[in-house]
């Protein structure tokens, strides 16, 4: 078996690697130590040490092949193998401990000396402190599909950091330092603007689709429509990965900003494919659907500027334009409803709806108003039935609609807003402006938020006032009408 | 003198950035502490202190308006008082030492503890060793025309390194922060290869005619032959500086690699604008001009990955091209001539030429073969006038040749060829192939070189090996021709 | 009736305006007889009446909204009143006869005089039998969209005069009057020729789909193989109706000429879509559809120019390509076969099948071989139901193949074949070559033809003469397979 | 001698005509009986005879390599053996006589009969009219580059047309049809229009410059403030002829329609070359020069859809803009008043010119006012002398407004305006709307129109009006101003 691997390592080591097709040379043993030492082999070859302080400069790049390589190899290990390589990547090839230890002693020497041997020990030490890894994925970036290679690997690289128990501190490590560096390659200046239209290449048009998570795309017509007339489709795309659209927003153009009626407009009236647009009808940007497309530029901020490119893109297309809102989905709401509800069967409580509430509960499913109607309730809930009550339709709206404020308001992580979709507006500087009562009646829809919408509304004087107070103290901005559901929910909740 | 200068800054903060035109807001008052204490006053607002570790990535980013209104204030300022800035936001908003020199005594109080805690104080020590300012640099990045004013004050920096006294560590480390910042930005996945044709944009084919510095454009036809048939012209640019040509690269197209008599083809008997390209009669590129637009990308390697991406392309057009070779000039070979020919004077000393070899000149010059003779040949050298006597032609060919070989091989600079093309082809990985006498006789070429020009050769199977070598141990790959030039100039003047 | 033609008028002026363009020239007239009348007034106004000859060159344009006043008014139109307009269009509004004959007259009187006035006399002749709405065609295709508007006009001047018994001699005059403008602009330098790939807009390929006649594409993932690899997708579009295809060429570039067994392999093997071509196994072009999109076009050749455009840009992809065929459908081959057997069931002939035949077919219908096996073979035909018994199969193959043969190659029209795919293949000057056997197994195939397919081959060489030979002397190219087969054919039928 | 020209036309024959480069094969031959044999054989062969009525829409096309072998020829023959082949042409290979006599015979004997016969027999006879090398021309405009090459020629035919005496009406009829046929071809509907800016290609922009009529084009920064701000630059482009201006119109923005002192300003002030539009100050595009690049699109009219079209885009680019002018010069108008001024030196007349102003012309000049002044005058015009004395110019200020106004408004020729500027104008509807004095003070302005220039205003509501009236009655509209200045020459001159 171990010869296997070694045989394998070897053809790796003759092969030329421009003409190298990995696909095949899938390495299928499980026999730990050796694919680990074959793993070594490789990583030791293609890793090249650091040159030192003085010789950085003077280095001349390592061969594109090393690259390569290493992106073929990496492409041909099974999930597991990618996990254990990824490991000792990082572990083995960080940074070199001693040097930086000795380099902090000599810098505390140093404190008494001139600044300007302070500086350079410190630049040394900055040096010093860099790992050996990072080197690699810098030349991996310079290699055709390299970018794409390195976004794909730190998604990986994420999946192990949240799946696994193995919480190292290493891929940690290495986690942020190529973060980073895709934060460098995804800064603003070299991201481009598009407009996505149904002139756009076929090849995009299916990405989106594909991509699209807030309203799944059903077919070419719908995508038809979602590029057509009171629609835009924007996305960010990177001059190193050409044809893959980062992020995608989805606006629609509208006379007011969309509620729980004119949702349905917006998803489906407007649905005439030829129509022509109307200057004077639009007054309003909806962003009805922000999707990110590639897991790993998470936390490498891409919506956000997204959204304040699109503001100044439809602010030069239509001068008038003055109301800018999300119409966003609540995901969470439904589960986090089915948990408090739980809790508080377990704890016998059950203010979460008033007595009259309660009883009318018990009326409609044929129960007394206690344990037994919260029971029929969370039976409700899941199955989405009660949609199909008029009665519990209607005594059901303000309970749900306080409830689900609070789930947005009140429910923090960290001091931050729970619910992630909030989270990202309120980051962005949007008030969290209106919740809408009926708004996404397909079963998803009632599944996932009892059918609530809301408005995140972006007022753009205020946005940046209202980021810096999210983000430094963890201050919501809100309108009446959601803090006038809060403050019920507390009333009743005796919160 | 202060109120105005207060008065300046008080403007400043008032205006709307947007509408702002600092163009005729000219700082003009000279006196230092008014301008001083505006400079920090700005740059206090604007420089905004890094975050905590802690909260780093919490921040949103600061308002863009900082960058606009930092950028609109340096272009308004004259050069000494960009000089102060840089200074000021080097020195006072750079590394937090007190901060580095605690963690630095905090790392080394854990080297005992476990890994994980000593990756994290290495993070922290790795975090604030950023210098305050290097949040600035990257925020103007992302504003448009950003990346082009940090190149631009790139320039300026290293302006000011060079040129002063005032060898400020503080600066040196701006430099190389703002240095390390574009070198990612500017990394070769992120640039693009573009062919220039008389069908390329006016304004790019303009730009590429101020830009060419070694052999300047005369006029429209001229740039229109350079790009015409038997030609190519290649440039880098990149996704942030649209329309900006990088590093232009001038390729002719031939049989055989251009000596000294074919020198005039390339530049001259190629003339014929309309002419058809006889793909048979393609064998050989010769890169016959290679220049830098950007002075803030210096030490940003383009040139040679631009070399490597154009070989690949032209590769591809005439999949049989078998030779690619420089015709380079080489600056600096008379002045270091006659810089050793003064020396010799001062000494005495005249092994320079052989007996016969200043008999000959003495004989010419009306002078005896002495130091009467030296003075004549230096007044001859720096006239050029040496180039109208067939007999001087003939008796300096082999004198100038052996001195210019070892001025090209033997002459160093901290162990790497003084002169700057040798050095710039020799990391590239080329040869040092041929000296072709008599391959310039512009004035030009006669003044800097007398007339002498100079093949790098690229051999591709061998351009890695021969640039580890040049790079790491300084050994410099030669033909023949030119170690025989070399060790005849050795035994003559007995090294 | 009237009443009917009242409210469409209603309807006209009723309509919002946005759509019209009728600005300053609505059509106010209510009363029924009225719209005949209408039509007239309209005709009137907008066909202005040819400038006198001496004139000609001196008289703008009547305004564009005469052209746009038409547009639209004939768009308002039913199809019932389409025809009529058309009707009085061509009656009224055509050559000034008495004005021809009076030319006429003229120029007969001047034969004996000089050749200066019989040049003056002719081209007078020539102009007063232009058309008055000649005038009119040449207007409206200047207009935006007006070119387009002619194309789709004389698709509905062709359904008239193909589908009615009212054979007008007018319509036919402005049918020819308007096909030859259109093969003016539609002329070959007025082309351009575009390769539709997965990169190409969506609405392109959308366009495709809808207008692919051949093989229906079925979904998204069709066409996408449809312009992937071992395939290319050509379409010959016109600046005056951009984003339009006009006439579109499937090409599979394989190893040989497809016969049955590769058919398969052209449809459905090389279903990968993300396979990589391999230049060195493409030796083939095969044609496997082409579809005219624009019925207006009719006998505006555009077809035959494509293929051989393709050819060459094919040639100069693949310099190697050696091969050019189409595999073509032969829609009709059923029904003529049916129509046939009818026949011969009238007149009580057996010859078709030979006797083994007749016993084979009557052995497994359970019948007699008499009229009896004659029904059962009808019914299976028309069926299909023959291909499931692999014994039917086996004796029908000689017999169908034979009898297609001859239907192909034997059935004339005006001395032409009767098959349109196989006379648009020898015009072009295309050989007959092969007959392929369970080439089309789709039950649309079966349907169609029983299944054969035939490879109509291009030999570059000789396709100008080909061409000829059949124009000129109706003489079809052909080889001996598809020979051989026609005579087995003659000889049975003692033909 | 002929043996020559017989090898030609042998090798002719025998060569592969699509690798044959006929620019080494000029035909340097002078005598005639063998050119012209040689020439009717290649005619003969080249230009097929046209199609029987019945077999014209079965015809095959002739193969592309007659087409190609006609460019060939016709451009290897010198000017004066172009004329020659060109009269052959259009004299031995145009219409057939005897066959339109017999057709119009028949018409005329058919007049009783049904009237489809009659359409019939109109359509024979407009068949029997085409001239034989309509074909060929039409299959060279199919061929790459053909259609620049029948604008070529066209040009060629113009100038025999108007250069020779040899005023042959077969010449005249190649022409109408190649006009005929080229109307077509460049009718609206196929035209582009592009914006030329800084950005555009080279190669646009050098044609631009080298056909730049009215203000000639001195060096790359001319033509690029050309091309700047508050100017703009379009042209028409063809589909079959790419990369090539048709006609070029350049437009200044400013204020207000420019006079003799804002000329400078439009020609000069604006000189700024990054200076930003101001869109609040355009109120006015002033049609500062159009240029028609092909002579051979004569009488084919592009320049006023030209300006109707730039109308349109300027429109939708400001808003706003409320004036349209053109500021043109007078070419001509010198030239005819010295001609003028020698009639009435022969003739004996002084009225040109007023008593006062004739002793005010003597009394600078020293002469008498008589005879003697006159012939001054005409000295001191021819040489623009005139322009250094500030009495003079303040003397002949009057006579020449008004001596100018009456060339431009009473000057006809066939009852148009023989100014051929004011001509192109008037047709497209213009107003002559103001003299402006002292315009154009470089020495070519002088010497063509006294320094004099002319506003042609559209006032976009009445254009079509006023081009009807011109074109149908000869009506001239036209503002007071102008009117004052005929009327004060009428008086003067006692028309």
């Amino acid at each position: 078996m171990g010869k296997q691997v070694g045989g394998k390592t070897l053809r790796l080591t003759a092969l030329r690697l421009e003409a190298l097709d990995f696909r095949s040379v899938r390495c299928r043993s499980t026999s730990a130590p050796g694919t680990v030492r074959s793993m070594e082999d490789i990583l030791t070859r293609v890793v090249v040490p650091l040159p030192t302080y003085e010789t950085r400069e003077k280095s001349p790049p390592p061969p594109e092949s090393n690259s390569v390589e290493f992106m073929h190899f990496y492409r041909s290990l099974e999930k597991e193998e990618k996990s254990q390589l990824l490991a000792t990547l990082s572990q083995d090839f960080g940074v070199d401990h001693k040097g930086v230890s000795e380099l902090a002693g000599k810098l505390l020497d140093t404190q008494l000396r001139d600044l300007a041997t302070i500086l350079q020990v410190e630049d040394r030490l900055r040096y010093s402190l860099t790992p050996r890894y990072k080197q690699l994925l810098n030349h991996i970036s310079r290699v055709e599909g390299g970018v794409k290679f390195l976004v794909d690997l730190r998604a990986d690289l994420l999946e192990i950091i949240s799946s696994k128990g193995s919480d190292s501190p290493h891929i940690r490590d290495l986690n942020g330092t190529l973060k980073g560096l895709l934060s460098e390659w995804f800064s603003v200046g070299l991201l481009r603007l598009e407009r996505i239209t149904w002139q756009s290449p076929c090849e995009i048009l299916q990405k989106i689709s594909q991509y699209e998570a807030v309203h799944p795309v059903r077919n070419w017509t719908d995508i038809k429509r979602r590029v057509g007339p009171y629609r835009r489709c924007y996305a960010f795309t990177h001059a190193a990965m050409p044809g893959e659209p980062l992020v995608v927003l989805h606006v629609a153009l509208t006379e007011d900003i969309s509620d729980n009626i004119q949702v349905r407009a917006v998803m489906k009236k407007l649905a005439t494919l030829d129509l022509e647009e109307d200057v004077n009808k639009v007054n309003t940007a909806v962003f009805y659907s922000i999707s990110s497309t590639q897991a790993g530029l998470q936390g490498v901020e891409l919506g956000n500027v997204l959204i304040k490119r699109v503001v100044r893109e439809l602010q030069s297309e239509f001068p008038h334009m003055s109301q800018f809102s999300s119409l966003s989905p609540i995901p969470g709401f439904s589960s986090w409803l089915q948990g408090l509800l739980s809790q508080h069967r377990k704890e016998g409580r059950m203010e979460l709806l008033t007595d009259h509430e309660w009883r009318e509960v018990a009326d409609v499913t044929n129960t007394t108003p206690d344990t037994n109607a919260l029971d029929a309730l969370r039976k409700l809930i899941s199955t989405g039935e009660w949609t199909r009550s008029e009665r519990l339709v209607h005594v059901l709206e303000p309970a749900l609609m306080r409830l689900c404020a609070w789930y947005l308001y009140g429910e923090k992580r960290r001091g931050y807003t729970l619910n992630p979709v909030a989270n990202f507006h309120l980051q962005n500087g949007a008030t969290m402006w209106r919740l809408n009562w009926h708004a996404d009646t397909s079963p998803r829809g009632v599944a996932n938020s009892c059918g609530i919408m809301v408005n995140y509304r972006y007022f753009l004087q205020e946005t940046p006032s209202n980021s810096a107070a999210y983000m430094h103290n963890k201050v919501i901005t809100v309108t009446e009408q959601v803090l006038g559901l809060v403050s019920q929910f507390q009333k009743n909740s005796k919160l």
